[in-house]
């Protein structure tokens, strides 16, 4: 029986390890919240921060196999695990930091928005000079559900755009997108790739709300796998990647991506013959990755947050209607507290 | 075989031509509106504007007895009825202007926040003078769902209330409530009143998004009827009446009335032995109005939006989940859609 450890403990992790036993296989995660979702799922949890080096070693030592749930992981605590981190670093690398992660999409060939590294007042000046109203200010590094994020329509956002400057930050066109949508990829040792039916995204006060699979448009689901096995073939990522696009007519946009599994694709636990969770452990196990069928015409994944509580505890369970929550204690109107699959058989 | 004509075509005039009907009567509504969703339900819709004064008579000749599912209706419109609005047209008159209505409630004795009429700039000054900031400026007639209302949470607010001072205000004490409730109640001709178990409210962005039934706290439960009670006693009020209140600490406010079935009690649909609807009817239609009771433990209802649309039409109908559609054609983020009701038996 493998062992896989998984660097945090979050709802991502839980999912994973909860894929992981019904292989056969143990999970252990490290994550400093006592409460973390993940526990519920692992056979262990080791309690530590993430740069506390006598924990990671702990969990190097009791693991097979290593991975991450999300991406902002201090390089010093990977380097700890090497080999043990079977899809490599390089993607989580290249994620962490937007300026190097657009760079490289626009690099193999993929299309982004234009964008500039901003650093101090005169390079956003130059900046914003070259990219024009409205354009958005983000902070390079540790961003999530737009935080770190200001968008600036006029020249009265200035003085907010420079209080943002304690950081490396890059700014970015913007781009009135129709919709956006996203690709989940697994990318095999032997260089072939499987990915997910690919899912249209919408947000509310900047989290995702809704994901709708699958795209009705298939040319435009076609042309984003093939570009997001580009970006994975081209930069020999594997393992599990997910990637988010801007899609504007008939035009595309690289906008992020993230080494693990994603909240777009939670509806793959139900709506897929096989989830995006169950491909990650699959991969990391060495076993066989079949290609993920839909399992219903159509399916649709809401978002559970603390707001959505009340409602939220009393949706039935029925064939087309599964609540999932993450057993987190703290209930904040705007934390995940879980997600709601419904399919149209 | 009773007909009752509705001045307003949406969706309280949809679920009350959907009781009547179950109680073997007729309606006709009349709305300017092609796509009103009440035309599904009533045997007859009139599409004329609410000031029309032949389609009213129409609408009259037609109606052995009349309502309205709004509250506002030009009062010249109403005289043309004269006793066949067999509630009266007082409540209406009453709840059409949120000073006379505050005026009105504290008159008979509820408690109410501060609040002042506010027509000029000098009132403006001296009604913050004597309320403080941070309060709340409202127009005194025609708003809804947050329309109409401004907070003032310093000097910085008082251009933006100079600006609304085109017609006239009332500037209210902002009550920082720990939660916002309804009543729901109908009196009958002979005095006696009944009432539905109370509900907690809660709004997301001025919009009711959530409503718990029944209210934990059975002694403010008991507290906020009596209040109610007491003002459709005093005021004569017959026929259906909602009344919100802010409840804060042990302290209650009233906050403001509709004499119409309400939005928080949407839920008695499946949640009561009789629907808010079906009491309205019945008291219109001069039958017997039997005191509701609980189908269920706990009821949730939650508004369905324009944005929820896309998984809120793929909720499954089990004996405790009731989805419920208007027809509206017209998709708006913000629309009111439909809504949904969720039991806990």
């Amino acid at each position: 029986m493998k062992t896989i450890g998984i660097i945090g403990g979050g709802q991502l992790g839980l999912m994973l390890a909860e894929a992981a036993a019904k292989l056969g296989a143990r999970t252990i995660c490290l994550d400093p919240s006592t409460d973390a979702p993940a526990r519920q799922a692992c056979s262990r949890h080791i309690v530590a921060a993430f740069d506390d080096a006598s924990a990671l070693r702990e969990l190097a030592d009791a693991s097979d196999v290593v991975t991450y749930e999300f991406e902002n992981i201090p390089a010093e605590a990977l380097a700890l695990f090497g080999d043990k981190i079977k899809q490599g670093t390089r993607q989580l690398f290249d994620s962490q930091d937007r300026l190097r992660e657009k760079s490289n999409a626009r690099g193999v060939g993929l299309p982004t928005a234009g964008f500039a590294a901003v650093a101090d007042e005169m390079q956003l000046d130059k900046a914003i000079g070259q990219l024009g109203y409205p354009c958005v200010l983000k902070s390079r590094t540790m961003g999530y559900d737009g935080h770190g994020q200001l968008v600036l329509r006029s020249e009265a956002d200035r003085g907010r755009a420079l209080a943002m400057l304690d950081c490396p930050c890059i700014l970015e066109e913007f781009i009135p997108f129709d919709f956006e949508a996203s690709v989940v990829m697994v990318r095999r040792d032997d260089g072939s790739t499987v990915h997910f039916p690919v899912g249209r995204n919408t947000h509310r006060d900047g989290i995702l709300d809704v994901v709708e699979a699958p795209l009705a448009d298939t040319a435009t689901a076609d042309r984003l796998i093939e570009l997001t096995a580009r970006l994975m073939t081209t930069c020999d990522y594997r393992g599990i990647l997910a990637v988010e696009y801007f899609i504007r007519g008939g035009d595309i946009y690289f906008n992020e991506m993230a080494p693990r599994p994603h909240n777009s694709a939670h509806w793959t636990i139900e709506g897929c013959s096989v989830s995006q969770f169950e491909a990650a452990a699959r991969y990391l196990l060495g076993l066989e990755i079949p290609e993920p069928r839909l399992t219903a015409k159509e399916v649709v994944m809401k978002n559970i947050l603390g707001a959505d509580m009340p409602w939220a505890v009393f949706i039935p369970a029925t064939e087309t209607s599964h609540p999932h929550f993450y057993g987190k204690t703290d209930c904040k109107p705007k934390r995940k507290m879980g997600h709601w699959t419904l399919l149209k058989k």
